[in-house]
């Protein structure tokens, strides 16, 4: 039996082959709620931040929030923590679909995997037991067909999947976690550490009937809650209709979207391979929703040749698309088809390769470096599809580019070319357009990353009031609540999305509504603040420090060469002081102790 | 066994399922040699031309060429001979690969079909044995699995597979028939015919020594031969290294490249659809040879996902390239590799698409038509590769299209959109650039075709000797020619590639060395002109007339608008007459009876 507060956690060692079962202690859940708050603050306690994220020291946490597989909207997100390969911070993933709610319908709340499995296993959470079964006959098998055998050999079609493709049993840096085939905990390269553990899947099934809360006070508060999500003009329509590639006009006209890895930032090719276009060239099939969603984003589609997937959103469009200066759906489609099937991180993968395109045409990759594969030419559309493969295969060039661009960079001798914070390249957004976004992508405290602090919404949308992008003055209080309130929405399992929607009083109404913690907003924020300051820790201790909250050169010195905001650089140095002294850190960006204090961190 | 000069018959009754053996008379070999001369006077004798096509009255022959399975250089072309559907002429359509040559091996120069079977069947002909087997487990499927399945079940690996793919089977008007997987007797609708009768496919397997003719004095022909064929600038360097491609450049240049459906005739396009594009973008893998063949033209290619087959030739990258606007390489090759897999005519495939392409523009064909395909828009990479599975399965609009484009056109109000003769497509040559492919084109017994008097070879590449592409006087004797030999070479059972470096004299020196006709180059000749007007007689009693002998309105009329041959028109009307005399033809373009005489085509 499960229940909302008291975390039971499953312990797989892999080194020794063995599971045993804990439980956490309720004030330590009060106080991280569940998901990326609760399982930081366990890895945090349990690893040394120095350690190598590929050895067997590490954790790889599956976490679900507070309220994953609950009836509230959205409740079906679970969380992948460990420490990032890509990154070397903590790293924190975050995935939708069914398989978080199964996990706690099975009876956990975290499943928490440490060591190294001898030879490549499997486990399987059924009926209440938990088996690691051997997975010499799936280790190479993409995500799609890995899914449907461990979903035929468990015996229940209502099973579902979390598992690596071939990228993360090859350690690519930027690998991915994939669940219901199609989800992914994307980004830090958590795939990598799974595969260096040697563990290919997790297969779940539970019952719903095991997992136990006042199901009418949160139906209360829910039922309210998706009216609003309803009405709301983003989620009531925009990403329904849309999807997340209702963006790409929009960004594309604001002046901030990156093209050619962020030599430009308008795209042309943008109308050809826009949100519009997905409907118009017939690939849109269906709108697909996660657990308990109201809003759909999810897109069903097909290639002309009739092979089908999910996808491209927003992010992957452009990383496959703008970024490499390719303006053709199909080959967009197609390679995040197969970032879904092999494993690999869609923004990472496609922003590599855009800084692989800018290497090759200044002369630092040579034509035979590539052996017989197509040219790295910016807007070759079978340069996206074909070094894709290579990359999750790590063949030729590929295990070059398997290491991401910074490395990339640096190993052909031009590490500015890497549009990376902390060494994650930077998503769909570039901040000289977007101040607040640079500040956030600086602070991130898993590199460079959107959702982490989501100022877009302001920023471009209005949403829940519109800021002048130039800004700088408010940036960095917008910058510190949008972190904040976006790590409550990770710990407590719900998708980002229902905050164009929601604000912390609803979030925190609904943690209200199933626990006894009648948190106030303060207190619910301040929980927010604990976790990213926790985080911060976890980071500095691990050997990062204030240099690292920058961004690429590029972004700072070279102002942007065309559209609106032609001109514009990212001002971070007059950002980052006050979010500092905000977050109650010091001149270095270290917390004072003061603060430690005030957020019950002293005692880690 | 089998002898040269005596043709062995098998006949297949597919209505009553039934074999045997027949053998011609060696007078009657001698009159037409083989392949398409012989089974086309075979049809011509057992047919009423004025038959239904798809009705089980047709027969349907799979001919070898008089030197089909020798070591004459490129000597493994076999031809499909019926009445064609899509264009109610005679049809031959030919093919290379092995097939041909292992069907010789197994003992018979030609297989007659006739009837139609109940239900599906293919004839599996096996250590000297015929027989019809059930295809219920095949239908349905594509030409790679067809042939995959077929090739177990015959318990040899070496066996040989020819037969229809869906397109077929859904008996679509420009259906091939596929042998050796990605190897096309391509035009006229041949496979159509096949699926008419319930024939899915034929497996051949034979013994190399039970095939007997004199190997020591025609290898002494033949080694000279190929010595030449491998000095030519063509056959021995363009063709093996740049494949048919290396003429993308070149037609563009002269500024006859079709394009979007002949509305204009240079693609602005074609750089990134060439040949050389082929390399540089990492599409091909390696040249791949028929039978007996130096010149190795094919083309094993893959798509950057991984995807591999054969292809794009020249002809192919056009009509899915050019005449639809599209400068995508992936999508042309994607739609090659489908037309392959279910068996479609890529020049007639890709033809009809275009057609659709400029209803739809001009209002034609209305959005709601298409349901949820893609926008049949000018330069749509998804259309094309879309529409061309939709066709040969004859979903939705694709059951239009699967009419070709002269159907089409009448369909849809506009019948002049149909850039076809005899409503067989035009291939990637603009009749109005070259006058004397003009006057072939309006007199290819089967329809619009090239490769029944390629006059380009003299127009524009200069081979024989270089013709002024807009003269008239000389263009009249120089088709009559080049349609009489390329007979010949059809019905010897060699490519047509190697008459870049032979000459007429070479082949009949080819024949005399197998045989003890002793002919003279005018006697061999003759048997061109023979089996040309035999052709004629049968299209004529078939119904069509000198009306039919003409071309779209468009390329007679209208002027190129754009690049060197901007203004020029077809001149059909300076050519025709004298090509009609030169024939022994009357103004009707009817055979006189003095002609018929001299051809012994009186004892028809």
């Amino acid at each position: 039996m499960s229940k909302i507060g008291e975390a039971k956690i499953l312990r797989v060692d892999l080194t020794a082959g063995e599971t045993k079962e804990e439980t956490l202690a309720p004030e330590m859940v009060k106080k991280y709620l569940g998901g990326r708050g609760l399982a930081s603050k366990l890895l945090a306690d349990e690893i040394d931040p120095g350690i190598d994220p590929l050895s067997p020291e590490n954790r790889l946490i599956f976490a679900n929030g507070l309220l994953t597989g609950t009836n509230a909207s959205t409740g079906g997100r679970y969380m992948v923590v460990t420490k990032g390969p890509l990154t070397g911070t903590i790293a924190s993933s975050n995935s939708g679909g069914y398989f978080g709610a199964e996990l706690r319908f099975a009876g956990y709340d975290m499943i928490v995997f440490q060591g190294k499995s001898e030879k490549p296993v499997y486990l399987q959470l059924m009926d209440g037991k938990a088996e690691l079964k051997d997975a010499s006959h799936i280790w190479g098998k993409k995500v799609d067909e890995t899914t449907d055998i461990l979903v035929e050999e468990s015996g229940d079609e209502r099973a579902k999947v979390s598992c690596i493709g071939p990228a993360g049993e090859n350690q690519v840096m930027f690998a991915s976690i994939m669940n219901d085939k199609n989800r992914a905990a994307g980004r830090t390269g958590v795939g990598a550490v799974m595969g260096s553990k040697n563990l290919k899947a997790l297969v779940v099934r539970g019952d719903k009937s095991n997992f136990d809360y006042d199901k009418e006070a949160l139906m209360k508060v829910v039922k309210k809650q998706t009216q609003i999500i309803k009405d709301d003009g983003v989620t009531g329509e925009g990403l329904p209709t849309y999807g997340t590639k209702v963006l790409d006009n929009i960004i594309n006209e604001t002046g901030g979207y990156p093209t050619r890895n962020f030599q430009e930032a308008t795209f042309e090719g943008t109308e050809e391979v826009s949100g519009e276009a997905l409907v118009e060239k017939g690939y849109l099939q269906k709108k697909k929703a996660c657990y308990a969603c109201p809003i759909a984003c999810g897109r069903d589609t097909k290639l002309p040749s009739g092979r089908s997937g999910e996808g491209p959103e927003y992010e992957t469009g452009w990383s496959f698309g703008a970024a490499c200066g390719v303006n053709d759906l199909n080959a967009i489609t197609e390679a995040n088809y197969m970032c879904n099937e092999l494993g690999l991180d869609t923004i990472s993968a496609g922003a590599t390769i855009a800084a692989a395109m800018e290497l090759y045409e200044k002369g630092h990759i040579d034509r035979e470096k590539l052996e017989n594969g197509p040219e790295l030419k910016f807007g070759s559309s079978e340069a996206i599809v074909y070094y894709t493969k290579a990359m999750a295969y790590r063949e030729g060039i590929g295990d070059d580019l398997a290491l991401g661009s910074a490395r990339l960079g640096e190993k052909y001798g031009m590490p500015e070319v890497s549009m990376a914070v902390k060494k994650q390249e930077l998503p769909a957004y570039d901040p000289r357009a977007l101040q607040g976004m640079a500040l956030n992508y600086a602070t991130s405290n898993r590199g460079g990353c959107h959702v982490r602090g989501y100022l877009v919404s302001p920023e471009v949308l209005g949403v829940p009031e519109k800021l002048d992008p130039q800004d700088l003055e408010s940036k960095p209080e917008w910058a510190k609540i949008f972190q904040d309130l976006t790590a409550l929405i990770d710990s407590i399992g719900l998708c980002l999305f229902t905050s164009f929607a929601l604000g912390a009083e609803d979030y925190q109404e609904l943690v209200n509504a199933v626990t006894d913690y009648d948190l106030t907003t303060e207190e619910f924020m301040e929980i927010g603040d604990r976790i990213y300051t926790l985080e911060r820790q976890f980071n500095l201790e691990a050997g990062l420090t204030k240099e690292d909250d920058t961004l690429p050169k590029r972004l700072l010195e070279e102002g942007i060469p065309d559209g609106p905001m032609k001109g514009k650089v990212a001002h971070l140095d007059k950002m980052l002081p006050k979010y500092y002294e905000l977050r109650g850190w010091d001149n270095n960006g270290v917390p004072t102790a003061d603060t430690l204090n005030k957020l019950g961190l002293d005692e880690l």
